[in-house]
């Protein structure tokens, strides 16, 4: 299954069920060593916000891959001065072997794909996080054996991170239920599109009612309620999501073998309290680390060494 | 031809004309692989200038020959906190094994070169920018086979660029012309020094005039009006420069397989019209990628590796 | 000797004497290139203030070992978005294999160590900064042949460096003396943390009185007299630190074959001379140099690869 090498990655729906089922099984065959593919390209790092899990998740998977990794700092770049995507892209094109690109803005990343042969992933843009995603499905399948039929409920910000899981659990047959107060629902594009790859039978449930959407869920997961560059407008969202707050007493009402997932960075005391992060259901450290999985995987299928 | 081993390239006159052929020769067997040099030393890249193009393209060439890489950005290191270059140069000569430098001021370079005893390039100084000329070098002598009576015309300021270009010209047997306004053209110490260099029957035209300059150009080549460090003029610069735009009108007065050169970033609608970057003679990705290959060659040379 | 394996180094005295002889025999193996131990392995530099050598050396230490190196600008990090330290810790912990961690407060260092299960290095804190004191070891070993009895004399500000060589100094049976002004001296809890760590007939000596102090000894010592962070004292400290600067008339009432040491950058007129720093009895640069040797030394060791 070499189909993906030179394909971008700018979504979660770049990649067909069964493509992301692939990925998964290899990262699970990287994860314990079994297999070894080896590469001496150059993956470049361009991120125009704060990162600590994507840049050094990436970094670390590239490394044990056999290739290397240029930080593309924007502030130090020609990027910061002004340069046109097209231009950097055609640029970066001829020294990279493949790219990451963190953005505020989804149209960038599509710039750089449209002017880059190599291939582009998304590293997190305002309207998905697809490697994110990648990471907690491996986890998920970890904890439960399989995706297909497993609930997942979100709660907080329909963000960028909500989307890609809602596109994933269409992709993957799994139910998602997403709740948030109501002007903080997810993009009615994403929606629409999740519900036309959706399989029959599969729930997609958008609501404002945290308990509802609990009760029978498998997997609680949550994220910051301010994402980077909402900073200001932190502190009056806190009483807004105040009931969407994953604790102890929510957690009670799923089910009881369900896990607690965070993307990170987690505000103790508001998206999630210290009880339920640190509790015995919470998987977010095995999250963390199959980042780095899921994206060995990704890069080695994108280069074409596995 | 390992004379270069050890050697420092400040400027381009730091090579002979032989030497810088036997330069190409080498980046050309790199780009077609048919040559394969390894080293598993250690490149320092100390630029105090925001760069996009140097920074990656030596980082790639480094990690195409085996060898490491460390970004010694001023802003977090002690170079930062007023230690003197003659002490920085001497600590980084027991750590590294090569070091490149951008900086505002040509005798910052020298002061590494005369503390440190590994070989110090040139990555961009207010003076000369040679790494840039080797790759345009290569690009033209993939062009039109060879360099020798090949007629460039660079049109605009007459910075660092226009310098190393001069001199290389001189050096390789070209003829240079350069149009420029009158207070923006080159130091007059770059251009006795070519005039020195130059063989018997080569061309070194300096004028006001863009047009008489362009006719019978086999080149090409132009750079943004202001420089870093420069932006706050910029606004003024542009009246006075206007009528040395590469544009399509300016490009049919020259030959008519001509290329067009330019060594990013562009500033579209000022030194160039986006019709002459993007039009069937730009040469400039080519150009950009050839820095790699350039500069890879001169990486082996002066590590002795080949 | 592999019993250093995962093990962390926050101060100096994680290690015991025979330890440190053990370490500093490697790093003269590695030095002379007689050992060549090799690992693939990702260390993480967190560093929270400035550094040239630090950084530098345990890159190029970690590179010649065949590992990689990430450089975790905490600017560029979730780090600085006030995550707390033991998720940073745990997210880490999954992706690396080593940690340095260069910081203001001993007890962040602490915090990584507790939560990180990888090995976790202090490269400077306020406290203490082992791993200069390891490549100071190392030279002073190389230019007297042992470290037993020889006496060294640090002179100025009894700052994190003056710590980690008192507690070294006990370790390894050598005589120490410290000479500052009155307000300036070590912290209490190390000058008794060392009294307990030495040897029968070792001397420990605190003074105000340089002269003195210098009388006999083998190394003159001295670092800046406002380390980073005090930058805002710098200028009221120098007449209080002057009777202390090395220079050449201090130096001779020291032994005739006494060195002189610099943990570096050094502000030539403040604590010591143009003349003492550049004159034949400076080891400077040698020392400088000999923080990779024992840096890499100290990676092989916590890494299990020596």
């Amino acid at each position: 299954m070499k189909d993906l090498q030179g394909k971008n990655f700018l979504g979660i729906t770049d990649l067909r069920g069964e493509e992301i089922r692939g990925l998964l099984q290899l990262a699970t065959q990287l994860k314990s060593s079994s297999l070894s593919p080896k590469s001496n390209q150059v993956l470049g790092l361009l991120f125009y916000k704060a990162s600590t899990r994507t840049r050094v998740s990436f970094s670390v998977a590239m490394y044990q891959l056999g290739g290397q990794v240029i930080d593309l700092n924007p502030n130090s770049t020609q990027v910061g001065r002004g340069e046109p995507i097209s231009d950097t892209a055609r640029v970066l094109d001829r020294y990279l072997d493949i790219l990451a690109v963190r953005t505020f803005r989804q149209q960038d990343l599509e710039a750089f794909a449209d002017y880059a042969q190599i291939p582009v992933i998304n590293a997190l843009s305002d309207l998905e996080h697809p490697c994110q995603v990648l990471g907690d499905l491996l986890t998920i399948q970890e904890c439960f054996g399989s995706l297909s039929g497993v609930t997942l409920t979100y709660l907080g910000d329909g963000n960028n991170v909500a989307h890609s899981l809602l596109l994933s659990c269409a992709l993957m047959g799994m139910n998602f239920r997403l709740a948030a107060p109501d002007v903080y629902q997810p993009d009615n594009s994403i929606v629409q599109k999740a519900k036309q790859l959706a399989r029959e039978g599969t729930e997609i449930t958008l609501t404002n009612e945290p308990k509802a959407a609990v009760r029978g869920a498998q997997v609680l997961y949550t994220d910051v309620w301010a994402s980077m560059g909402e900073e200001a407008s932190a502190n009056s969202r806190i009483p807004v999501f105040q009931p969407y707050q994953v604790n102890e007493q929510l957690l009670s009402e799923a089910e009881p073998e369900a896990i607690v997932l965070h993307c990170l960075p987690a505000h103790r005391g508001e998206e999630i309290t210290d009880a339920a992060i640190e509790g015995q259901q919470s998987q977010v450290w095995n999250q963390a680390e199959n980042r780095m999985h899921a994206q060995k995987a990704l890069l080695a299928k994108l280069l074409g060494i596995a």
